[in-house]
């Protein structure tokens, strides 16, 4: 069996990190038990003709997203071998899955592989953007220390509302890891959790619409298809809020002290500056998914030619549902889908299921 | 009374976020209040001759150990009024505790200001630096797309070992934030905690020289005093872990797998690279608290004249247990100590003791 690799390059790191599996030098770690079963692996960073001159050997398709060969309907014409299209991580949007099931071409990825590191990114980025820190780790690199330039965008996270968008996998485990800092967490899914879950994660339902308008940090983590693709438009960021921020800062009206007789009474400054800590969209944009797509890359095309709902719509009306993580998509013949009663994250176990084995999986951003 | 408060040039920000309380502008928010109530309050950021002219008659002098005026014998004695020396937030090494216990002057501080802060910038950095940040940030802010580069330095931080030295409020504060992140927390102080804080917290008790050797992050989060003031030296930074870090990273031995007859045994790649996240001292440096001098200030004299320890030790012996937190120091009339067997925080409260009051207080470093 021909397996092909397209992975990205590691370069002098391969050698030296040996750890590095995801790059093509290290092919996944996978090179010497498949050579030893009697495999062919072929390992390249070529998403172009690289890729195109073994497609009509290849009978399985390793990929990533973060260093995307896009799959198309013509390159699977190409390949007349091919079983089996395989993503090293998650999210599957680089292959045409229409074109896929209609050649029953199986469609799996690492389903849950990445969601660690990806609420723990989170959480860091959820830090840094709340406390200030880059701009003010470029002041003390510049020999600066301008305090007030620094501090007056600076804030704890304590105390702050927390709104997530899209509760699964990694939602959840944001949630978890927030919890200690003393944050308020809504968060908006398609369905709600059990009690004793929402319990255990601290974290409020609300629906999509009060909790952009209510929360002083969105964190979006639901899957990237047409239907939820501009989801987060104009509309909905000028939505989100605009009053400064609860916080410690916030001038004291002394009110424990006692007045002398006589003296007027003491109220917060008026001017007080309305502000967000994200600024509004100011004109449209392509969708982030185009701007990962590398140069010179046959273009992406619809996974969902079932849906409705057309790739780029420029005023999509504002939704005050998630739409269901399983949308009315092509069937894959080896699609296992997990039923909508069973809750993804049991809190209350370890949450190491890392690389727990691939699994048959609906399209996913890697979000 | 004459109020002297040396803070910090708040620049434009000072205006346009009146939340900015601790900017000279805005002046601590209390201006009103003590004018209101008869008080002269001058505040000014010029750490040199402008304080030294309001000196004579100053009866309060505050200031803050981030825009630091050092309050030398020589100036306290220029003050024949002073009655109080008060830090704005925590750390008061700024003064010089000695000559104001002579003078029975009160030196306070706000203990507790800053727990939660500090502590969640302790929590962004140790994720920042274990997942690589702003090395990656930087690379896609110059165009790159380097993945290798940026993936050989960047590691999960679940399952790493955290070793936090010094678990007081800060410390305790650290943990209980990291616990969702399924960290082996380890922790040293000269004193232990109860078991059932420990079970809250997620951390065990270990000693400095194991803790140092076994963790693949250490935080410390000690007040500087002389006897902790070079206490990291070469010698135990060196004593660090150099082994690679456990990861998911590492290679799996795919031993679930069905060997093929005859093949030979997989086995990871010996020539694994030792390395550490932080690299071991090369030359002796100035401690940080001098470097936290602001230039043309005048020297910072001993806090602690009758510690036998001199202030720069070339060659300290390494400590394999903290000093306790109060050692012997200059008497303050107006103290209140803690006594030992109080926990310091009870972790099952709410961690929300922040401006709970001005504290008189032992001198801690702004840690």
């Amino acid at each position: 069996m021909k397996i092909v690799a397209v992975l990205y390059p590691g370069g002098p790191s391969a050698a030296q990190t040996p750890e590095l599996l995801g790059c093509a030098e290290n092919a996944l770690g996978l090179r010497e038990w498949l050579e030893n079963a009697g495999h062919e692996l072929v390992a390249l960073t070529d998403t172009g003709d690289g890729l195109d001159s073994h497609l009509p050997t290849a009978d399985a398709l390793i990929a990533t997203p973060f260093w995307p060969a896009y799959i198309t309907r013509e390159r699977i014409r190409q390949a007349p071998n091919l079983k089996l299209l395989l993503t090293a991580g998650v999210g599957s949007d680089h292959f045409d899955l229409a074109a896929a099931a209609e050649r029953n071409i199986t469609v799996a990825e690492i389903t849950g592989s990445n969601v660690v590191s990806v609420a723990e990114h989170a959480v860091m980025q959820i830090l840094t953007l709340v406390r200030n820190y880059i701009p003010a780790y470029q002041e003390v690199l510049n020999g600066g220390w301008d305090i007030g330039k620094v501090a007056a965008r600076s804030h704890d996270l304590e105390n702050k509302r927390v709104g997530i968008v899209g509760f699964g996998r990694i939602g959840q485990r944001i949630a978890a890891r927030l919890k200690p800092f003393d944050v308020q967490t809504r968060y908006f899914d398609y369905r709600r959790l059990p009690l004793s879950d929402e319990i255990l994660l601290a974290a409020r339902y609300q629906a999509l619409q009060p909790l952009i308008a209510e929360s002083d940090i969105v964190s979006i983590n639901i899957p990237l298809t047409p239907a939820t693709q501009g989801m987060f438009n104009r509309q909905l960021l000028n939505n989100m809020k605009k009053r400064r921020l609860p916080s410690k800062h916030r001038p004291r009206q002394h009110s424990r002290h006692p007045r002398p007789n006589g003296s007027p009474r003491i109220r917060p400054p008026s001017r007080l500056r309305r502000r967000r800590l994200v600024s509004p969209a100011r004109a449209p944009r392509p969708p982030l998914a185009a701007n990962a797509q590398p140069r010179n890359d046959p273009p992406r095309i619809g996974n969902h030619p079932r849906s409705p709902t057309p790739l780029r719509r420029r005023n999509p009306p504002m939704p005050n549902r998630l739409p269901n993580r399983n949308p009315p998509r092509p069937r894959l013949h080896h699609s296992r889908r997990r039923p909508h009663h069973q809750p993804q994250l049991q809190p209350s176990l370890p949450t190491t299921p890392q690389h727990a084995g691939a699994h048959i999986h609906t399209p996913r951003a890697h979000v």
